[in-house]
């Protein structure tokens, strides 16, 4: 039994409009936000070593919140996931829920918070056994279906992955055993490096040979040996050879193939459950006596952009006598499946025989090619400035040059902003998601180095300027 | 063009018999025998620092074999190398010939090596500009029909994964301007240890984040500017996020989805090229009046094992009025591929009831698993004595112990192996390949510990016994 979101649900007007609420985006991001809330307490509750350094020499105190002040955050967001789990319940109904073991669990979750908590301010934030904390992360869980299918599909991947994993195991045992009896420790006068240091014992052979399934110990390990004579390296290569390179090898490819199966699998249920729904609601409607007139309040209950709006009339005109088909009506429910195509505003029309040589020569392709092709010497010419000042402190470096490439690159990405708007209008322009991107850089760069120039002092720090001009320089080349 | 054993080849007799020849197992051991051969003489080739330490201060000055050793005995597989190259190219003609890469290389690889073999016996082999041995890998290539389907499919996958590589590139620019630029020289007050360690100049700065991306500097990277404030390990983050975590993967996923679906399609082919092959055959046949008579000198020609020679007839009794159909033609074929199901010799026969009863019970299931326990306790004690010995040298080992037990659990195997012996006979014992991997290494260790009972002296190195004894026990346990 599953709980994603799930067709069995009440079906009374009132209980519709609320689940309609429910699933909204503003429900759903609420919810979200409350979950990251609970999750970023952990930053600032007590004790926290959450400070701008991490050495501890230099570590401020740090600061701790009042008693309350983060319970009584925690005790709203408790309050929002107790309305949550109310609501899911009264929707899905009690048969359902006894079905459902997450929200069991949810409702366990909950209580549970809520009896440390009181527990917490009765003891005036003196609780040294801070068990809700353990909790929050499964209201994460609870919340996200892809978290929901994740976990089970680990779970229906263990049993697949447990005999390579138990390979592995074996493998390590043996190579531990004959590695330790191979690097015994020598006759005094022989001095045995390689036991001294990786396998002077049980554990210290088994995480010595541990560490080197990952590679992380590669050479280090084998050397004290290898240097004594090159065949002991034989015995490193076996175990790398058959550990790393096949069994671990192994096992990513049986996790990746599991997990492709899966996902596969999941979205065609998804389809499938689409479908199922599209001929149930003709079958509900077909039995009241569907007309077309009826569909004409569809698009009122389904969220529909202006856009779907103008291909709905198309596929209602495939309607005969007044009837719907079952293939039409399917049709008309791809249609709005699709992807919708995104039309850009027509080019404004000029008079003038030089703006309209400007147009054409602006919507040009090739123009793209030289912005990206300018951009690229920006950002050669910040490579250059910064070979030649990397052994400068910030305070001695001489901006002159740096500053003149600047305003020249600027004054490059103004024109070509202002004439991409003469050649595509307004609307055409802000049509293209990274023109809108390009556009808000170029302002801002802009206003940087106005503000620059204004007060001959840098109210910023020098690298956030250069960093924005080297990302919208290479995001333009990218784009 | 490719290749690979081709259909395309004379067909007159001789030809055939030379093919035959050319494909036999021999010829192709010896020709594989060769170019290992060819390989391995670089282990013993001036200058070679071939030699049982690695470490130069006690290493002994290498073994220079004399002038024309090494030449002679690589002379002789160059001579061979000719002698298939003659083959090959008279096999397939000259049409097929001068459409084949390969072999025009091959000639060029053998004569370019003929040249500089000369060249250094004229130098009396004092040369310097070792030519021929960057030519010998090509050897390994060209001979082994796997070798080149993955080079071919090497070659597919760079231009699919050409633009993951320069999107891994321009990452690795932009965070490395980024950087440099968070990272700058400080003022005198504020050491910043960051940027003198790994990020002085562009060459370190590139290094620094191409060695994160492998995360093999993962921590130590970020630490210094970490101790200075947390906010920069956003930096890193960021940067192994998307390169490491993404990108990279990006990459393996690319490499993995070619290889397979190019693996699965050259399958595919193959299995084609012999469907074909039985259906242009059995056109052939038909051309020439087959009657089944025909076909009982095939088994002559394939190398048919008797066991396949006893399913033969059972398809022969398909045939109608003495014409063979091409529906069972094919199902004869299918019989010829596939997988032959081992039968085992049946079980002898005892008259008496107590061995009757022995047998019963010695060929159960549950007697393996017995031996598997067994085998795992040998383990765990031979485990228990290196953790209580790990800390004394060879010399002050005391294996009393470890004998009395070694008798023990030797005396069990062998008792094993008479009663499996008992239960299945001599040859169904040998007919299953475990048990005679079993055997075989009992008698060893029999053996070994008789050496070591008679002379009280061991005249091996004591681990090559243990190391044997755990290896035993280990294998039982997996097999």
């Amino acid at each position: 039994m599953t709980c994603y979101r799930s067709i069995n649900h009440r079906v009374d007007a009132n209980s519709l409009r609320l689940y309609r609420w429910y699933y909204s985006r503003l429900w759903q991001w609420g919810l979200g936000l409350t979950i990251a809330v609970v999750l970023m307490l952990a930053f600032i509750e007590r004790p926290s070593s959450f400070s701008y350094t991490s050495d501890p020499r230099f570590r401020p105190p740090p600061w701790e919140p009042p008693c309350g002040l983060t319970e009584g955050i925690e005790i709203v967001c408790l309050i929002i996931f107790a309305i949550d789990l109310t609501t899911k319940s009264y929707l899905i109904g009690w048969d359902e829920f006894r079905k459902c073991k997450w929200l069991i669990v949810y409702i366990l979750a909950v209580s549970a918070s809520v009896i440390d908590w009181t527990l917490t301010l009765s003891m005036f934030c003196d609780q040294n056994l801070r068990v809700r904390r353990l909790i929050r992360p499964f209201f994460l869980l609870q919340n996200s279906s892809l978290m929901k299918k994740t976990l089970k599909c680990i779970k229906r991947t263990l049993p697949e992955i447990a005999s390579v994993i138990l390979l592995l195991a074996l493998h390590l045992c043996l190579f531990t055993m004959i590695g330790m009896l191979l690097f015994a420790k020598g006759e005094v006068r022989s001095h045995n490096g390689e036991w001294e240091t990786y396998f002077r014992d049980l554990p210290t052979s088994l995480s010595s040979l541990l560490v080197l399934l990952t590679t992380a110990n590669n050479p280090d390990v084998m050397i004290p040996a290898y240097s004594l004579n090159r065949g002991y390296s034989i015995f490193f290569i076996l175990f790398s050879g058959f550990g790393t390179y096949f069994l671990m090898n192994l096992l990513t490819a049986i996790i990746y193939n599991q997990f492709r199966g899966y996902l596969l699998m999941s979205v065609q249920a998804s389809i499938l459950r689409r479908r199922l729904g599209v001929r149930a609601a003709f079958e509900v409607m077909s039995c009241q006596g569907l007309q077309c007139k009826s569909l004409e309040h569809v698009d009122k209950h389904l969220n529909i952009t202006p856009f779907e709006c103008a291909c709905f009339p198309v596929s209602l005109q495939q309607l005969s006598d007044g009837f719907i088909q079952w293939e039409a009506f399917r049709s008309l429910f791809d249609e709005l499946d699709k992807d919708r195509i995104k039309v850009h505003p027509p080019k404004p029309e000029y008079n003038s025989p030089l703006l309209q040589r400007l147009q054409l020569v602006f919507s040009h392709y090739y123009v793209m090619i030289v912005g990206n092709a300018v951009a690229l010497a920006n950002v050669m010419c910040i490579c250059t400035i910064l070979v030649l000042d990397s052994e400068k402190s910030i305070a001695e470096r001489d901006d002159y040059y740096m500053e003149v490439i600047n305003c020249f690159f600027i004054l490059y990405y103004l024109m070509e902003m202002s004439l991409k708007i003469l050649a595509f209008g307004w609307r055409g322009y802000l049509s293209y998601r990274n023109n809108i991107f390009d556009g808000l850089l170029t302002v801002c760069l802009l206003l940087l180095q106005i503000t620059i120039f204004a007060t001959y002092r840098l109210p910023f720090p020098k690298w956030l300027v250069s960093s924005l001009w080297s990302y919208f320089s290479l995001n333009k080349y990218i784009l």
